[in-house]
Parts: structure tokens; sequence; C-alpha cells
């Protein structure tokens, strides 16, 4: 086999997997959404946010991706008890096989709801379905304005893009409608939703999203 | 062959068009550097910076990687004529090879020093070797102090390291002591430089750290 054919051969047995962790994570009755962004966008802080403001009766689960350490998972432990460290070693994403073992380690008999934090990257975790549901993708103003057009494979199959960290709008000189120019040549479809886990601001029309979600799920 | 064999196949392939390009360019006399980091860290602001700094008899050329659009090729051409942008489509690091076509576009005889902006991730740019004299990578503030030990294998390597987006030090409550302490345990030589392209700040350290190094490299 040639590279481009391994790399279609890895795609397909990873597409295999991800459609059995759907499957797996349906007949539970399990929600599942894969949470993607480039290091340092705020993917754990929502995580710790979006966990302490659900409902009590809506249990959630987290498999946390990273390169090394167990900091994010460390941090989720102090939430929720049903928290999975995946270390990919120098791997720069999850792949649905990964998620397959972290499902193992939790008891999908108490969750409602399962966040996959994947590897910060804004490539490589694009290509590869996990089994979720759907796709949440942060932007962080310090990322810049220019980011939906210079990552469209990320931002495209999205279905919900969370502009993070508008508390540093003034500081930044951030342009909002910029992005939503470049989104509106290839996703419009999902919304974009400005929020900042520091001051809140936004979080409530997050939630109201998640719960939507979460109710149209469970209706199916 | 199978995954693992194919992937140590594609790096010694690409291993050997690196050592072709480093050949190529010593020979011409020209210092070179691979930059890296996150997406939005500042890699084109530093160019900028950079480029607009430098000593007029010192000719830089840029090499511009990214998925698409040609932004970051354009803002550079405003400073300097020598500018390739290398569009990767769906790839997620430069390869050696798409260096060795971005050096046919260039007037090699007349540059002393080429950029490499490689595209915005923090793993899969570490594990390619582009010819390069040297790796720069930048962290900025923004992506959170315990990027350093979340991606090893990109700060290990490293020649050195800048510390961008100072200006935002006491918004963000970022612990640069954090960074130093987890840097000691894995690259203790590359130099910890922090700089903010926007207020100016340490850039001229890390000019100081450039010239030094190209008139390290013309006296070699």
């Amino acid at each position: 086999m040639n590279k481009v054919q391994v790399i279609e051969s890895v795609l397909k047995a990873n597409d295999a997997v991800a459609r059995a962790n759907r499957h797996r994570l349906h007949q539970q009755g399990i929600l599942s959404l894969n949470i993607m962004s480039a290091p340092g966008s705020g993917k754990t802080s929502l995580l710790e946010q979006t966990i302490s403001h659900l409902p009590h009766d809506c249990r959630s689960a987290v498999l946390v991706g990273d390169l090394q350490t167990s900091r994010d998972a460390e941090r989720l432990s102090r939430l929720i008890s049903q928290v999975t460290q995946i270390n990919t070693g120098s791997g720069c994403h999850l792949s649905a096989a990964m998620v397959a073992d972290g499902l193992d380690s939790l008891d999908l008999t108490q969750v409602d709801i399962l966040f996959i934090e994947n590897v910060g990257n804004m490539v490589c975790p694009a290509a590869h379905d996990l089994g979720e549901d759907a796709r949440v993708v942060l932007l962080s103003l310090p990322e810049g304005d220019d980011k939906v057009a210079k990552y469209p494979t990320l931002f495209q199959p999205a279905d919900v893009i969370l502009l993070n960290k508008m508390d540093l709008l003034e500081i930044l000189g951030f342009d909002c409608g910029s992005v939503r120019a470049d989104l509106s040549k290839i996703n419009t479809r999902a919304p974009l939703i400005p929020i900042s886990c520091r001051s809140g601001v936004g979080l409530d029309e997050w939630l109201r999203w998640l719960t939507n979600r979460i109710n149209t799920s469970s209706v199916e």
C-alpha cells in the first residue's frame, strides 16, 4: 500500500469504530459532543462552567485527550467522578478506537451526556469521526479573526461554534463581523455564540443550545 | 507495509529531503529558522516586527505554510518581496518536500536569512525536519501556562522559545514561573524570551539572539 492508500484505510477503519461507538452511546440514550479547538482556547474551562450549570438530573461524563499530563482530567475530577484522561503520546488527535477504550472505563448506565475534549489542534481532529452526535468548535479571540478562513476543515462541519474570551474584545480589537463573513461562506448551519468562561457572558445561550439538544435527542 | 512502517518510511524520506534543503541553504550561506506554534500565537506578527527591525544589509525571505488562504503572505509582502505562500490543503504541517518546492520559487542568491512559518499546530510540525538551522517556538499567554508540559514534543527540541503577548500578563494572570519550571525538566538549552509584538517589549532581546545566530552561522 502507498501512503494515500494507508491513510484511506486508516480513516475507513476509524469510521467503522466510530459507528460502533455511536450505536453503543445511542443504545444507552447518551448524547455525545466532540469538542475541538486550538490549544488554549478554553475547552476545559468551558466544560468546568457547563458541568457546573447543567441541571442536577443531567449526569455528565468526560473523556479528555492530551499528548501528556492529566492536568485537564484533574481539573474536571473536582466536579464529577466520571472523567477519563486519554494520553495520545505524540498523537495529534483522538481516534474512535481511543474513545472506545475510554467508554470501557466509564459506567455508561449513569451517563446522560458525554463530553469528549479532543487534543488541542485545529487540523487533525477534524478528519476523525469519534462517534459523536455533534461537533462543538471553540475559537478564542486572542487567536485572531482570520482563523475560520484559515482552518475551514474544522469550522465547516461544526454544529455549534463558540467564540470564547469575549472579555478581551475591547483590548484585542477582534473583528466579529469578519468571522461571521468567513463563516457565511462555509457553514450557515451552526449558530455562532459569543461567550466568556471568565465573565460568564453568553453561557446561558450555550446552555440553552445544549439543553435543547439533549431534549431533542431524548425524544428521537 | 503496515501503518507504522508507512509512517517511518515517510519520515525517513522527509529527512533525506530535509538534509538536501539544509545543504542547499548552507551552500548559499543562508541561515534558516523554522517557526512553530499554535494557531494565533503571533508568528506572522513576529515576522513583521523582525523583518522591519533587521539591519538593511540582512536580506530576508519567508516561506509561509497554511491550509488555505494567502493572508499571511499578503501581510508579509508589504515588507519584503521574497515571500511564498505554501498551501497544504488539509495538511497539518509543512514537509521538507514542500519547503524544497518553496525554495525553487525564491532567488536564494539574494537571501541571508530564511524564515519558514509553519502551519499553526503544536503537534505535527515538531515531527518533521525541514532542513532548518534552528527551531523557534512561540507560546502566547492566552494559551495558558500549562502548554509546555502538555506539548513536550514541540518544546523539547526548540532552540529559542518566545513567550508572546506579554502585554496581556496582568489581565490573564499567567504564571511564567510555572512555564520555566516545566521547561527546566525538558529543555535547559533554549533561552526563554518574553516578548510582545504589540508593545515591542522584549523584541530587542530576540533581535540580539537572532543577530548573534546570524553572525555565528556566517563565521562557521
